[in-house]
């Protein structure tokens, strides 16, 4: 409609793309067996280390965040192996499932939605079953909001066992809240190219540790799926497919930013925005559903109403798009992103929304 | 550096990408569960439907082309089924190892590379191995410049058992040069962004004609190369990840332009520049490998002398950029492609600067 502006986009992920890595996007193809190539692929292996905070490999593949853990999972453990996996909400679901689906034997952590995996239930898991070959961690489930404490919970799996494998899915934490690979002892994290990279949807990364490295295969056939493929490939600066190059572009040019910016700086951003929108937000009345310190999102409850309602509201009458709740959450709560690029600015403009809408309801 | 032009690409895929597609990519992201996803997801299936010649769904996934044929290879074969693979060259190699991992029983039916795999060799397998389940046809193999008579082939094969399974890598054909998913009775059609399609690398296309949907199962948990999940959620028009959507407004944006100028022009057009190409090519006194009629690329060969010399010249000297040879045919070819953004002009200047190139060496 001529006039009309395009509306706010308040996802946790996918974001809204900024124009500076469509440009980047644009940059003319080279060919992947090309001094060009291996001159770009080396710089982007630099700066994916630097988001992700670790000296190890980080392998980069089309697919959504998904497919990142999925091939992380089939790749790092084989059937049989007895793998703890915290279901939190709708994606660490997935994993669950897909953990059956490959054989592996899933030690049941089902927590309420809503509710943290905690370094106390850790403690009870590593008690029970002392011959846990690893875990696979969701950070942040973008499903509920909730955040672990990712951080306290490796540092306790590895004083008691180095060698089990932390498998991480910081999707939606990468680029956005302090993650430290190196540090932390991960063995492998996944992040996406939606979230915190401000790029379209469509890759995916895996940080691979030394630990995990270990446990990779030397596949022989062609599959798309097994990290061993991409990290013997990487370890002589190469890649096994037909690179998906021009979105690594996009994907370059947002983290050249954000080592401009320097990961401390953004997070700090990041937080300040998340912490002025949860206090404004229970200043309407709201409460906050999923526990712990997520910066991505907060999601949010005004109780036994429609959530979709006040979302259609918040886009029809202020141009601004929310995500709402999924399967057993449907219009139940209402989902706003704070991260990648958009501005306290924006949160403001969100919360003046929101209030109007709240107050014309109650009219 | 100031003042010094782009190259002219002339890759069989990856193909420079218009500023038109990059454009499209740019376009606002909306959530999937939005009716404006549903709209646009609606006129890409309209406009995939086109370019594959079918009224089946076509499913789009991210990855490369190698992706696409895997997924379809593990959705729609089981372990221990008996399917013909020809392999003519790196990437047809690539799915006799794929089908082994598979645990498929392939059946072994190499042709020497550079050599088409024909009607009378379709004969002797049916002949041979009754109990085949299905085909894996590689339409063009990018990697010998060979293709097969597709139609032919499939008739061949439909006329003596109708259900057998056609699963075809039209990778390098989809958009370049005839093919008719449904009057060829093409059961499964994989084709890929980064080739006729003239987008970035990182998106896969597979058309599902009905004897292929009975064959995909119905899978409980998340597996991302499982066509089942794709397929049911297209069934009501979703998507069962995060979509690669901008990535797909990329390739929309393309295919209305395929729409607009027809496929039997376009398909006319890229046979002019090709038949054009391979005339004033073996007047140089080059000879082409690879048997068939493949419109896409031109697979070069002056006999014994390094062909990448020759590559690194027309780069240096013209500006012009060809793909070298892979595995066994390195340094032993050029390979030249000629669709999607490139133009008769290119390739007479590509003719040219042969010509100037080869001169410039026997002085």
């Amino acid at each position: 409609m001529p006039g009309k502006s395009s509306p706010l986009i308040l996802y946790p992920g996918p974001v809204a793309v900024p124009q500076y890595v469509i440009d980047a996007i644009g940059q003319p193809v080279v060919h992947q067996r090309t001094a060009a190539f291996d001159a770009f692929f080396e710089g982007f292996q630099g700066d994916l280390q630097y988001v992700f905070q670790t000296t190890s490999p980080v392998i980069a593949m089309p697919g959504s965040g998904t497919f990142g853990v999925e091939a992380a999972m089939f790749s790092l453990f084989r059937p049989g192996d007895k793998v703890a996996i915290p279901a939190m909400g709708k994606f660490s679901q997935r994993w669950v499932a897909f953990g059956m689906s490959l054989g592996l034997e899933v030690v049941p952590l089902g927590v309420t939605w809503g509710h943290a995996f905690t370094v106390a239930h850790v403690q009870q898991v590593l008690a029970e079953y002392p011959d846990l070959r690893g875990w696979v961690l969701t950070h942040v489930e973008t499903s509920t909001g909730v955040a672990i404490d990712l951080e306290e919970i490796a540092y306790t799996i590895k004083q008691a066992a180095p060698l089990q494998l932390i498998l991480v899915d910081a999707i939606c934490t990468v680029g956005i809240q302090a993650l430290y690979t190196d540090a932390w002892q991960l063995d492998a994290v996944v992040a996406a190219s939606q979230k915190g990279f401000q790029n379209p949807t469509g890759t995916v990364y895996v940080a691979v540790g030394p630990v995990a490295a270990a446990a990779l295969g030397y596949p022989e056939a062609a599959d798309y799926r097994d990290l061993g493929h991409y990290y013997r490939y990487l370890m002589h600066g190469s890649y096994p497919f037909t690179p998906p190059l021009q979105m690594f572009y996009g994907v370059k040019a947002a983290l050249g930013r954000m080592r401009e910016e320097t990961l401390p700086v953004l997070w700090n951003r990041t937080h300040a925005m998340s912490r002025y929108f949860k206090e404004a937000v229970l200043e309407t009345g709201a409460s906050i559903f999923g526990e712990g310190n997520a910066d991505a999102l907060t999601v949010i409850s005004y109780g036994r109403c429609s959530h979709d309602a006040i979302r259609e509201a918040l886009l029809q009458d202020h141009q601004i798009e929310t995500a709402d709740g999924q399967d057993q959450l449907q219009d139940l709560i209402i989902r706003v992103g704070h991260f990648g690029p958009v501005s306290m600015a924006d949160m403001q403009a969100c919360i003046k929304g929101l209030k109007a809408v709240l107050k014309k309801g109650a009219q």
